[in-house]
């Protein structure tokens, strides 16, 4: 049987209002990767912003990456990372979704998300990126490298994973980190936020060799 | 309170073993998208390949990105991409994860991935890549940048969104999808699969304004 499915083609991309196309398109990418994004000034100022572009790089060495908007939005953490190197990314949870999703509001330079949202910055010796002290797990990168796409002027920033720190419970002895202990949260178009429900593990897929819950 | 959390630095990462790494790192950047690739060869052979990295990059023009592994491991993909410049992105729900997760297994070049899975391949006249028939939300890409992530040979594809087809009843009037009637999957790591459930929409966020469930 074929899905009956409604089409929407080029044109009728082009023809939408741009709420409508920015809602539309932004849900395109199933559901996302939800992160804070901490970075400090040289002059050591705080900043916060809200990613959901994180993906996976590699395991060796341990990479990720995030996709940051035009220099004119994100302009604090792309050049606070620049200047200094680091950055932090952290899971959010339920109970802070609302300070995380105010973090995504267009404050002035000057002014500290950690403050306006009243979430907890937290810094180490030798790192001068702030972790969020509210979330359950946090990672300390440092930078390797940039991607301007040169379509729509965005940035692709890689960096390596210095330090992770979460819940010693949810870490499998395989390694396997179990988010839905730690409620990490999935966040799907511009505004919706999803809790998950486990299906099933699925063993490593090789040709010619049925797979097995694990 | 300070939530005890558990300290992984680089030196405790160095000292993995291999499958531990692979999954603790895969596991850091949260919920994923999970999408099948669609490509096809210039001769017409149908390939089809899991992906867990796709992110939304931009809603004017429409793109999308995904990251592919070294060329040794998602060849077919990368090389299909290039040589006719269009691939499909196609969402995954619970029915269809056996068969998605199966086309993660390293099949030789000259295997299609439809045929040893099961899934159905549609194709339309004027666009060589094919759609996977069993998925509720189907994207048609044409290929319009790459970036070479030099650090460990991975590749960034940017595509622009020709053609969506979806369920009509799961467009909101202000253009969100609501991904849960489409039962639209995420993965954690590299094998685990989830359903989601919506907590909340909350309404733009700018500063000195409450934010409100819309």
């Amino acid at each position: 049987m074929t899905t009956p499915l409604q089409r929407f083609i080029g044109a009728d991309i082009d023809s939408l209002s741009k709420q409508y196309r920015r809602n539309f398109i932004n849900c395109l990418s199933g559901f996302k990767s939800l992160c804070l994004c901490g970075t400090s000034s040289p002059e050591g100022s705080h900043n916060l912003s809200l990613i959901s572009s994180v993906i996976h790089v590699g395991a060796n060495p341990p990479l990720m990456a995030m996709l940051m908007r035009p220099a004119t939005v994100q302009r604090d953490t792309v050049e606070n990372i620049m200047q200094t190197g680091v950055f932090s990314l952290n899971h959010v949870h339920p109970d802070m979704v609302n300070q995380a999703h105010q973090a995504s509001a267009r404050y002035p330079s000057e002014v500290s998300e950690f403050d306006e949202t009243g979430l907890t910055p937290v810094v180490y010796q030798g790192f001068s990126a702030p972790f969020v002290e509210e979330s359950l797990l946090r990672i300390g990168l440092k930078f390797r490298e940039r991607h301007l796409i040169t379509t729509n002027a965005t940035m692709l920033i890689v960096g390596e994973i210095l330090v992770v720190e979460t819940v010693g419970e949810a870490v499998s002895e395989d390694g396997f980190i179990d988010l839905e202990l730690l409620n990490s949260l999935t966040v799907s178009g511009l505004d919706s936020y999803h809790c998950t429900r486990r299906i099933k593990r699925l063993s490593y897929a090789k040709p010619d060799q049925s797979l097995r819950e694990i």
